[in-house]
């Protein structure tokens, strides 16, 4: 079979989507072609100016298409607060708690057997950005994996002599579900970091 | 949180692809500005060129750039032949059967309730195909759903009087996994429709 240049082409193109292998993205193509032509311009429309338009932010480093991110612009936050991630999708979910303090983004998490460094991740910046302001606390974010909590590590042992609070999120049973099907890891972590109920 | 009015507009404009919803969009929009930003530049120019370039094939009427698709201009195909299907992508699903016929693509199955009769799906359209073209036999491969079986027999009792083999796809149990997890009714086809084994 085949299908005819324009509609391989597009097939192809669609494959660079993550988790969208050869199948979805026939089904994509299609679709878009026989429902929503219209549609399918404005997203190709959207793809050109966002890769185009959008940078990082000159203080955070989130991606931003403005010199400063809405984070970072914003005058309502709190400036003593500092949460350092490990990409701009954590910005997300974390502002989706509620924080509204600062953000430092890094480029990922340390890993030094693909050759990922401090200077990669962009640890210089984020001592810089940490020198310029005046953080109270600067809270790690970076993932529950073995390369975040290096990360994490990392940082902190390069911020004790400063004199500032730097803390870890918390480790422990994630809400719903059941206590039997938690790792043993993740609970062990829950039973140290226990706390006084109050009644 | 607030992205950036671009990532914002792209986040909404990837919604429209089949299956992809606001996380899985977030996700799409931020891994392609981190890290692929020229495929999602090509990704853009070949939506714009598939959806402005292509249209509908004259003769079997699924979606190609040009005015006859790869099956319908390639002489080597069998000319008795004709594979009624509801969709192009079904056109794919056939092709990897082997099949070497021709197709006719129908706009779908014929749908009472949603106003969609015999015109609406193109119906029209196949008896002057069948009177143009030297048919021996029509298989007919519509979707094995309630509509897709009307929609066929449909078709089975317009062509009735033209004299020619009209078939329909067997029911019977898929190839691989186990025949406890076979509903009823496909079983009951396949036993309905068993046939001799040779030794």
């Amino acid at each position: 079979m085949s299908f005819s240049p324009l509609i391989r082409q597009l097939i192809d193109a669609l494959r660079i989507l993550p988790g969208v292998g050869q199948k979805t993205a026939q089904r994509m193509a299609l679709q878009m072609l026989e429902r929503d032509r219209s549609g399918a311009l404005r997203l190709a429309q959207a793809l050109t100016r966002a890769m185009e338009g959008v940078g990082y932010c000159r203080c955070c480093r989130t991606l931003s298409e403005d010199e400063l991110c809405p984070q970072c612009s914003d005058p309502r936050r709190d400036d003593a607060l500092l949460c350092v991630v490990e990409g701009p999708m954590d910005v997300f979910a974390v502002e989706q708690t509620g924080y509204r303090g600062r953000y430092f983004v890094l480029k990922g998490h340390l890993s030094p057997l693909d050759g990922l460094g401090p200077e990669a991740i962009g640890i210089p910046e984020l001592e810089a950005r940490i020198g310029q302001g005046a953080f109270a606390e600067v809270i790690l974010a970076t993932n529950p994996t073995v390369e975040g909590e290096a990360t994490a590590h990392y940082i902190a042992q390069m911020l004790a002599p400063r004199g500032l609070t730097v803390s870890r999120i918390a480790h422990g049973v994630p809400l719903g579900g059941e206590l039997e099907l938690v790792d043993g890891g993740t609970l062990a972590h829950a039973m140290a970091g226990r706390r006084p109920m109050g009644c």
